[in-house]
């Protein structure tokens, strides 16, 4: 199992089709699998030798796939920056694991020289942008022009291929180290667990160091797809790729499914190619599928789930479960099925499996999963323990073998015996029109436990009483998942990637107690 | 990757969904879960240990499922012996690889006496049958009934799978050994390499001791569908499992589909249930796949092209080239595009690639290659000799990537430069009504290398001379592609699996002189 196989492939089966677009620049199969050769020829001509990790800060373009295929090509693994934390961040992130090349776009010339300046690990710069290369920065242009092309290093099976960083919400990011077979049993799980019709033309709106976005990159070089690739998420963007492009594929996050098809000028394209939307990465609400099956009468829908550390995809809901005909099969609140190579069970606090329609911590196991946290022995073998990955998400499995996502564990709350859901009450407190922002958690109390405490931020010139919220609240969700205390604040805590920060809500809280988690 | 991993999917996403239907017997995924745990635990208690080989000598049943995944859940490597073998081929295939336990259904019980006493590795028989058990044989049912259940072994990777024996129409038959990873990726890739309706219910017409009826067991039961299983191929049987059970996928090869589409029973039954036919394992030719396709307009065709060495897929072609609508992109008379877990080449004798349209050795390379012959490093590196598994088909590969099957490598004939493909010219001979059997070969000849002979068995009372033979020919196929000599026999030799023995009729002719391959 080796990531660079659809390049092989596509040599000798395609080398004519198209294989990238982006902007004007387009290049088939046979051009991508020059490029290719010949990045991992500059890389090795820089000493990038097996094994050795090389960055990328950029948004979205064709050299970051070439990045990605260049990199495993010279046998070196990737590790795709996000680009939106800050210098010190990316300095961390590449310093954890020793990165010493970084490839750097127009976008983040300035970024990077900050990151520069911080970073002890970072030896060399090199400019992928299109205009002349800045001081101190090699030119990605002229280098791979002059490089000799290499062989494929064949870097294989349990092999590292990339070094992917995440979390922030909880403490220092984690480098999730992926392996070849990872990457590749997890993609054609993805395929195989969801039908995906033939001869697809991708489009990129997710971005691409987030492992959604090179899943579908190696899901699409996998089916030898035609991919067009955007620089970042723009619903005209998007609209007029389909349109002029005919895309038939792509993967969105709700919210930017939600922007799409409520953009004013929606109408003004023809999107008769999308035959498939994948959606994921963040739960989806109801009535915004609806709406966007309605939106999209041609296109079928295919939900996908899991996280970096299953590379990344666990279930998936195939498209004939959003089908009028079997909607009263009731599924579509669910994350779908685990894929044909994913094992998912149900685990209490104490790492014992639960009964069909409990809630409990969500667990997998299978070839997909993560080699481990990057030099955190200790995380490595509390998130891997009794060899299932532990994705800290809670939810449960109907009997016929769906998985709903309710919550994270951590972020859930055990109340007099009762579990509630942040995010079921979060949800109902969202649909006061005054509220802007909240977050719910849990707070200790004598008696119960936990109660339940909202922190609210309202819109401007707003105003609401707790007693407000509450009565609210009475309306929509049983009484004990209402929140019993509620705090007014100007703003909440967020990450990088703009999740909330819950833990420095819960914090003053619990000084000095311990929060059993589940 | 381990082969064992839908039983525990099943046994918790699934397990009252029917899992097995043979005859009478009805199990669920939840049954199977149980029987493969005590059949594993069976095969410990009668000490049966890791990568210890258990053969299996039988017709199709649920009980050779329950074998196969048996013997991996105990860690144990299957050995499913060809049942058209004489005693003295299975003794060979048992010791060459020290199969010390044997299976064996009612059907076999007297052929696996003759085995045991012609072999020196076999230790235990076991009968699988529902009868009295036979004298020194353990009963299967009640050892079953009475073993405790094991825990997985939980082998998976490059740990042994199988040990499966082909050949014979060369030599002494090869044991193929495939991996757990062997046999995983290349279900993956044949699932993935040509999109499948979801929700299926499969119907098993071809054999599980060959590597298709396994893979097709196996690409089943990832996809946790149900299986129905007959014990061997009868048209009216499978009309009647369609129609009753409404099985929607099956495999067949091209002679079985011929005789269920042309069956005079065909029209009394409903099959509006089978959407999708998988066929292979021989050439189809065109006029019988159009019958076929018109006989069962609701199914989708793909066919499936590999080898045992190859877990057993590596090209498949989609359902959609067989559409009306694509019809005239005019791929029907190949075997395909090559999976996305296969790579595919044509090499010419010195093992250097070809052109796309030129005629060589068909080559693959990927997760699915077997680990090697048993006990034969030679004739391991000879096949997988740079890397690529060298099929012995002779074939090419067009512009959109087909692949195009000829002939078996050496069974092409050179002469005067021109490469002329024996099936080919017995397809022309077969034309002639009075011809039963024909082979054509090529033997030397001084001007040209190799000229073209036919051996033909004529109809019983027919009468053809060798000039009405050959101008046959000439009205159907170029003049150089025409026998130059004909030698009429009353029968050809034939290997225990139906196929002719071509080694046999060029011997005589090649004596003391050595045949170039390709």
């Amino acid at each position: 199992m080796y990531l660079t196989q659809p390049l092989h492939k596509a040599y000798r089966e395609r080398p004519g089709l198209l294989a990238l677009v982006c902007g004007e620049r387009r290049q088939t199969f046979g051009d991508l699998y020059g490029k290719v050769r010949r990045v991992a020829g500059m890389l090795q001509e820089m000493g990038v030798g097996p094994n050795d990790r090389v960055g990328m800060l950029s948004v979205n373009s064709d050299h970051y796939i070439e990045y990605l295929y260049g990199t495993w090509w010279a046998g070196a693994v990737v590790n795709p920056v996000n680009i939106r934390w800050s210098a010190r961040e990316v300095a961390y992130s590449l310093d954890d694991c020793d990165t010493q090349v970084l490839l750097v776009d127009d976008t983040f010339v300035e970024l990077a020289r900050e990151v520069q300046g911080l970073s002890s690990s970072l030896k060399t710069l090199v400019y992928v942008g299109h205009g002349t290369s800045p001081e101190g920065m090699l030119d990605y242009h002229a280098l791979v022009a002059a490089a000799r092309p290499a062989a494929d290093a064949m870097r294989q099976g349990s092999d590292l291929a990339a070094v992917m960083y995440t979390g922030g919400t909880t403490g220092l990011p984690k480098g999730v180290m992926l392996t070849h077979g990872n990457l590749y049993t997890g993609q054609l799980g993805a395929i195989a667990g969801a039908t995906r019709p033939d001869n697809a033309i991708g489009l990129h709106a997710a971005p691409m160091f987030h492992v959604g976005g090179i899943g579908l990159v190696l899901q699409l070089m996998l089916r030898l797809c035609p991919q067009i690739v955007l620089p970042g998420f723009d619903e005209v963007a998007i609209l007029q790729a389909i349109h002029t492009e005919r895309a038939s594929e792509t993967f969105l996050v709700p919210t930017m499914l939600k922007r799409v098809i409520e953009h004013p000028r929606f109408d003004e394209f023809d999107i008769s190619s999308l035959s498939l939307v994948l959606y994921g990465a963040a739960p989806v609400d109801e009535a915004l599928l609806e709406r966007a099956m309605q939106a999209l009468p041609q296109a079928s829908f295919i939900q996908l789930y899991g996280m970096t550390e299953l590379s990344p995809v666990i279930t998936a809901l195939p498209a004939w479960c959003h089908e009028p005909e079997h909607r009263t099969f009731g599924k579509l609140r669910s994350a779908g099925r685990p894929t044909p190579v994913a094992e998912v069970r149900i685990v209490d606090a104490d790492d014992l499996e639960l009964p069909v329609g409990e809630v409990g911590e969500i667990a997998a196991r299978g070839p997909m999963v993560m080699a481990g946290y990057w030099n955190k022995p200790e995380q490595t073998a509390e998130a891997l323990r009794n060899g299932w990955m532990h994705t800290g998400d809670g939810g449960y499995m109907d009997a016929d073998g769906f998985i709903y996502v309710v919550d994270r564990i951590k972020d859930m709350i055990v109340t007099g015996g009762e579990n509630v859901y942040s995010a079921e009450v979060e949800n109902a407190i969202l649909r006061m029109p005054q509220v802007s922002m909240c977050a719910v958690v849990g707070v200790p109390h004598e008696k119960w436990g936990e109660s339940v405490h909202a922190v609210v931020v309202l819109r401007e010139g707003a105003t609401l009483t707790s007693d407000q919220v509450i009565e609210h609240c009475r309306t929509l969700i049983a009484g004990y998942k209402c929140p019993r205390s509620i705090d007014f604040r100007d703003a909440l805590p967020v990450s990088a990637a703009g999740k909330i920060l819950k833990y420095q809500l819960r914090e003053p809280f619990w000084k000095g107690r311990s929060r059993r988690i589940n």
